[in-house]
């Protein structure tokens, strides 16, 4: 499903931005660090799956994060960048954002690994359309589904299908995952000039970053349902 | 280096094994498990890495560990087998291997992610230069080196240079790991008839697996001797 309010496709849209903008080597350094604490997260959440089938599911999604963190640290390499310089000042907010959405339950694992990849990807994606066509790419690759998540559609419908508990908890369980990556990323947002500087020219001005932020809400309850929870 | 007793090549000896062989199956189960076991145990003991760095390198080896997961299940799949049934019987031994040889240092960690693989590697590799081609190139496949081991041996290299106290504990470390892989491998082939009877075709009778058990010996003690453990 689209949203009705799209943004025009990049090709549509000559880039406003350089390739040399200081903001893309921030943009790539957090997208690094997100996929590495990605990583340990969902290795970390795996030991509470109930089945073997659950941990290779997360294992798989996990290892997914690394080939994208590899592609981001050779694209940072080229750049002249030392990747674990560049990831420094993001390590906080992600892994802030990560200890207050700690899932408690094997459920709540699940509906964050799918619904938290999803939060970020549609921040990214929406970034990526002004981006010139060689960045844009490599957020676009990193950004790929790893095609491991039909698991996590079908046991999170069959729970909530059967518990409306357990659904009503997973419905304030999604909503809190929303709110913390939207304050997690603002946080990053007043703190990185140059990564705010390329969102904003992304957009035009403030305005536009709000329809942003409305766009990835809706983006979020449309993932939701296709969990069930809606 | 070359252990002096290498058996001779798949290309200079016909297989002897059918690629219908039901210990194949078995090979690839155990395998898999293995990758899977691994990956669990490396993400976990990227928890004592002192720099993002260390946690890195130990990620991307744990998520080689699931492509290599991936080939196996497709292998399994072709041969109309479960991977999950097909790897039961195989998660009792792996698991007691890792959890009797849990590490509790960074070091310990690093040096079991090298030394632990290699033990791994040598004893599926001597199966299969007899196996079948269409087989012994997956089981190639998957013990094919990650590239992510420099990193290990270079903080481990740097550890036991500084410290002598670090050195005399990660030998005995290292036998240790040795001492219960053969274990575990034993208690598999014990119990495992299919497999112990194509480990027996790979090597005409039991003289011949004493001979294989002498040279991961050796193979061991050069492994170690890369780290600055001899």
């Amino acid at each position: 499903m689209e949203s009705t309010s799209t943004p025009p496709s990049a090709s549509s849209v000559p880039s406003r931005i350089s390739p040399d903008h200081p903001g893309v080597p921030e943009l790539f350094a957090v997208l690094a660090y997100g996929e590495i604490s990605a990583f340990y997260r969902l290795a970390e959440d795996a030991r509470m799956a109930r089945t073997l089938q659950g941990k290779v599911a997360l294992a798989s999604m996990a290892s997914a994060e690394m080939a994208h963190f590899e592609t981001l640290e050779s694209a940072l390499t080229a750049r002249g960048f030392d990747v674990y310089e560049a990831m420094d000042p993001f390590v906080r907010a992600l892994d802030d954002y990560h200890a207050s959405t700690a899932p408690s339950t094997w459920l709540e694992a699940l509906v964050k690994a799918y619904v938290g990849d999803g939060i970020a990807a549609d921040f990214y994606r929406e970034i990526g359309h002004s981006l010139p066509v060689e960045v844009a790419e490599i957020v676009e690759e990193v950004l790929a589904q790893t095609g491991h998540s039909e698991f996590v559609v079908q046991e999170v419908r069959e729970a909530v299908t059967a518990s409306s508990r357990d659904k009503d908890r997973l419905m304030l369980w999604g909503r809190r995952l929303l709110g913390e990556a939207i304050t997690q990323a603002q946080f990053v947002l007043a703190r990185r000039e140059a990564l705010t500087e390329l969102v904003l020219s992304s957009y035009g001005d403030l305005n536009g970053v709000v329809a942003l932020f409305d766009r990835m809400q809706e983006k979020h309850s449309e993932r939701m349902a296709v969990l069930g929870l809606a």
